[in-house]
């Protein structure tokens, strides 16, 4: 198995530029080894020694002093801080490649840097994100299940990128079950955990107090949490959301599966904010990235963090070890 | 001005006793002091040096040697762990009593040991919970914002004890509107901050997006915020939730105003357990109580944690000379 892992290029008028530069300074001796899916300049420009490689064999021999780039050309030219959606193409095609590198084994796992929907959306690009893309390029859209994981903690929304009214409307037993059934498989598999303990989260404050606050705990949360016990999982809850994250509750479990965005992303995010990894699960490929956008706003200053993509690639590798094993 | 504080026996199967004791052990030197009103068996068997006195000034006096105690008495013997809603009278009066010496000048505040909602329900009590109650006490019914608050946040849910479907119904623009008047004018008074900085979180996950997650900061939350710059605070918002709460961001509010109940208490408690403090704003009288229940699972044990208690007398003892210096 090859212990290389494919980089895309994101946007290239973010940050990804320089924190892919960061990211190879931090990497560069020790590895995990990556190559880039993208425009070699771009990272010349971003303070990188660059060098244009034609395989992965090459990237592997040069990555110890040089950013190995499979080249991929730019429709427009980039200004940091000013995305042009005439390169969505290219930001797309790099995802694509990465992907396809992984299913023909030639790298570990894909890494993305951070991509703006709004940019791809205006060019046509009709998914809501990465992890959605990634399900299509598969061939396993709707399989897909995104964990977000720092040091201190793991959570999986069952509900992502929606208005929290319809998240609350869209909840059921199924979509807890399939998102807790890709989990409990990926922790055995990717994370190396033999028996996971899933922690699930109640809806409502105090996880409804007995149907005094809702009832949604009650009619599928429970359901579904003795569903899954019944296949064997290790599986608690549903836990009062506000109490489940101090340190002592944390200490009980391996993931908590989170009933909307923000009940997983508001404890992750206010814990560690910096080495936050965003992991996508249920597909054949391994596939990780940061857990930051663009940052429109602040590339090309230089000041960028890479430690969430630094983070991104030893998880990736982790993983990959991981999987061979098992 | 009193420089004493009132503490309520709260549930007395519950906690409570073992924490006052604790408190009175970590304060009697340097103080705030306080008198307990309510049983003084209880606190002796809890282990603590008790004096049963027949008023402030005696508690002053005993303070330093032991738990001055104004006594009560109960309808039904405790054991500790095992709740009777026969002694709910008590349990209540101890709150209404509190409550006059504050309104009387007695004391300068009133710092509550926790409750059972259940338990009192089941004897007719007809509120959700203290706050409603001291609201009632206070012939200020409604107009009580509950604030959560520990050494790196402050956060107040403009929603607070109803399922999340019907929180996300209830929310308009007068209940952010009221809820933060509030907030502001008791930071100014209670808190010495002169001109508070507010954030106000969006309710959709990444607040919305501009509308394509949810239409609230839209319709609801912007407008709440441009009518309360109009009138001249220090506001900003709608944030996205998960981000809102990192080291970086709190450094630029003194409070968040939070959409829903887990919204505010999820970073809080993730970030501090031990000495989060509930504060409840917008009523004649100070009053403070710690974060947490009665946690009669772990009654009499003697290892329940009295830091949030001290923590809230503390910022009760604080917030009277604030308010004694406006």
């Amino acid at each position: 198995m090859s212990d290389m892992l494919a980089l895309t290029m994101g946007d290239p008028a973010g940050i990804g530029p320089e924190i892919t530069v960061g990211a190879w300074r931090a990497l560069h001796r020790q590895g995990p080894g990556f190559v880039v899916i993208g425009d070699p300049d771009i990272l010349t420009r971003a303070g990188g020694p660059v060098r244009v490689v034609p395989d992965i064999a090459a990237a592997r021999t040069a990555f110890a002093d040089a950013i190995p780039v499979l080249p991929l050309s730019l429709a427009a030219p980039v200004t940091p801080g000013h995305p042009d959606s005439a390169n969505a193409d290219a930001i797309t095609g790099s995802i694509a490649r990465a992907v396809r590198m992984a299913q023909a084994g030639e790298v570990a796992g894909v890494v993305t840097n951070p991509i703006s929907k709004v940019v791809l959306r205006r060019a046509g690009f009709p998914h809501p994100g990465h992890t959605e893309y990634l399900g299509e390029l598969c061939a396993a859209p709707g399989r897909e299940v995104m964990m977000l994981a720092c040091p201190y903690l793991r959570v999986v929304p069952v509900t992502v990128h929606v208005a929290l009214r319809r998240a609350i409307a869209e909840l059921d037993m199924p979509g807890i079950i399939r998102a807790t059934r890709t989990t409990h498989a990926a922790l055995r598999r990717d994370f190396g955990i033999a028996a996971p303990r899933i922690a699930v989260a109640g809806l409502n404050p105090h996880a409804g107090e007995g149907g005094t606050m809702g009832t949604e705990e009650r009619d599928i949360i429970i359901p579904a949490i003795e569903a899954l016990r019944a296949e064997g999982m290790d599986i608690t809850g549903p836990w009062p959301p506000d109490t489940m994250f101090t340190p002592t509750a944390r200490a009980r479990y391996d993931v908590a599966m989170c009933m909307y965005h923000d009940q997983g992303l508001i404890p992750l995010k206010t814990l560690d904010m910096a080495q936050g990894v965003n992991v996508t699960l249920g597909l054949p490929v391994i596939r990780t990235s940061p857990d930051h956008g663009t940052a429109f706003d602040i590339a090309g200053h230089g000041t960028a963090d890479p430690s969430s993509l630094v983070a991104a690639m030893r998880m990736a590798a982790e993983m990959a070890v991981n999987r061979n094993r098992s």
